[in-house]
């Protein structure tokens, strides 16, 4: 794989010119342009620009209104909820999170849920935030059904991301994002761009047989991490992000969708609480000292590390070429 | 293994007397007496009366209070705390759960942590409690470390359990109680007795080597089910369960713990959110029509199927007749 070498600022004004010139204005591009450049900084490419020729495909189409004024709304003093307007999750995100994060200040615990967006975008930016004010995150979004429930071998349910994070003043925040399926659909579909094979378990083929190769899970389903264990995360994240926001099922959004490749019409649901108002003075001190158990383990790593670690680098990244030519040619 | 017949009757006087003899007052063993009669209820046995025993010890060694008076208190109008008094849960959720189910409806979200308690049942007669009142709930508690991270060979987590309910009106709600572990210690011991080995994946040995040997294992440690994915959940549970409440961490549960045998003291967190509230009119149907999918599916089980269709049959259980003379015993 040939790579270019952009710096952060490039990467985040590439995408921002492939947004706008396809029917964005300058904030809701922004936002996403802010997203994709955080994952990139992070290392994690499955996020970062390749999601671009989705997003477009998504404006071009019309599905997705790249002019979204989101609108907030408390319908009660620890219940949040954003109406997207059709447009692209993280300007509707930036316009409830930090409301959630006062509420969740006051109260103890919030929930924010976003309706009428199109997420197509990791979930750790959400969580994150929230741990960078002394809050604990949890966060769900569904998508298009591709993972088949524990037992089963039709899909139905999304890959379902969850991630959730917890504060540690003055250090970086526990911080995980993680696809129920056994993998995330961007980690398969950039396997099999880059023609690698995939663990066993990852995924069924069309037929409903276990294969390796990420292309025929692709026309195939994924199963759920931890077989029925996983299955029950993966259930949770689908009744939270849309039984419990009222928007799209996977199944739902699947029926609805005009299949132009971009992300689909869904939910989500992000909840915080305040370890302050519940645990009390001293909060911190008590989970650190868990912490340092926890990082003293001989192969553990505390989730999110890599990323943060990642992040310290201010420099270029290589991005892969063929990829930035074609965002480029979107342009 | 012998069984002898008991009714749900004979189960629940036989665990309040057991309680009862051994220092707990009427409040205190009824509460626990109706956990332990519910799990046999529902073929729950792990969590039915081979718990007991452990109970009794936990009295006798003036550990646990059998005459608790938990206290409940509001620290903003959605946050919700339980001191359970160095009581047994059961109780002290008795004591919260309802005004937690009234937060949620009112505020939309609400949350609940238990203090110096003894958690030593299953968690979702607690969020069970929660759906039957139209609320989705969340629960976890943490325990004492049996559970190696993920990447590690040494044990930190407790087997950190998750439960999580759905409300169905009219219907039995989608419910769920898992251990983060690859098996619930409760499940390894009944193995161990039964002289039954337990799947690949299920823990190490002392000496850090797999094993399928359950009596092994209780000696070794568990390992989180679905690799590094379910130790970020087990992670999560642990946070919550502990760092939340300010209760104690698993590895703090077992410095404290005088090692009897019983449940040791920890926290527990309830969170219950309103479909109601979040999601608003219509909510009850949208979801059907989702479960109306999954249950279409060939080989899935709706989680809590089982323990609602065992329930259904009001007459006798087959208990196993050692653990009743062990327990008639204690009398």
């Amino acid at each position: 794989m040939s790579t270019t070498s952009l710096s952060l600022d490039d990467i985040q004004a590439l995408a921002q010119s492939a947004l706008v010139a396809n029917g964005c204005d300058a904030d809701n591009a922004g936002a996403v342009a802010d997203i994709v450049t955080r994952a990139e900084r992070d290392g994690s490419h499955s996020h970062g620009l390749f999601r671009i020729p989705g997003y477009v495909k998504a404006l071009r189409s019309g599905k997705v209104n790249g002019n979204a004024r989101p609108r907030l709304s408390h319908r009660s003093p620890a219940i949040l909820h954003v109406d997207g307007d059709g447009g692209f999750a993280p300007l509707a995100q930036a316009t409830g999170l930090s409301a959630l994060a006062d509420a969740a200040h006051q109260i103890g615990v919030a929930a924010l849920s976003l309706t009428n967006i199109h997420h197509f975008a990791a979930l750790w930016p959400e969580t994150e935030f929230l741990a960078e004010r002394d809050l604990a995150g949890i966060a769900c979004t569904a998508y298009m059904p591709s993972v088949a429930p524990a037992g089963s071998t039709e899909k139905l349910f999304g890959t379902n991301p969850i991630s959730f994070a917890w504060p540690r003043p003055g250090k970086a925040p526990v911080c995980y994002d993680m696809a129920t399926a056994a993998m995330a659909m961007g980690d398969v579909m950039i396997a099999a761009r880059d023609g690698k094979s995939v663990p066993p378990g990852t995924g069924l083929d069309a037929e409903g047989n276990p294969t390796t190769d990420p292309a025929l899970i692709a026309k195939g389903v994924l199963l759920p991490f931890g077989g029925y264990k996983g299955s029950a995360i993966s259930l949770m994240v689908e009744l939270l992000a849309a039984g419990l926001t009222g928007e799209a099922f996977s199944y739902e959004a699947a029926i609805r969708d005009n299949h132009d490749g971009g992300p689909p019409r869904g939910g989500e649901m992000v909840i915080a609480l305040s370890p302050a108002l519940l645990a009390g003075p001293g909060w911190e001190d008590h989970v650190e000292g868990f912490m340092d158990r926890l990082t003293a383990l001989e192969g553990v790593r505390v989730p999110g590390a890599r990323r943060h670690a990642n992040r310290k680098d201010t420099g270029p990244r290589a991005i892969n070429a063929e990829l930035v030519e074609t965002i480029r040619a979107l342009i």
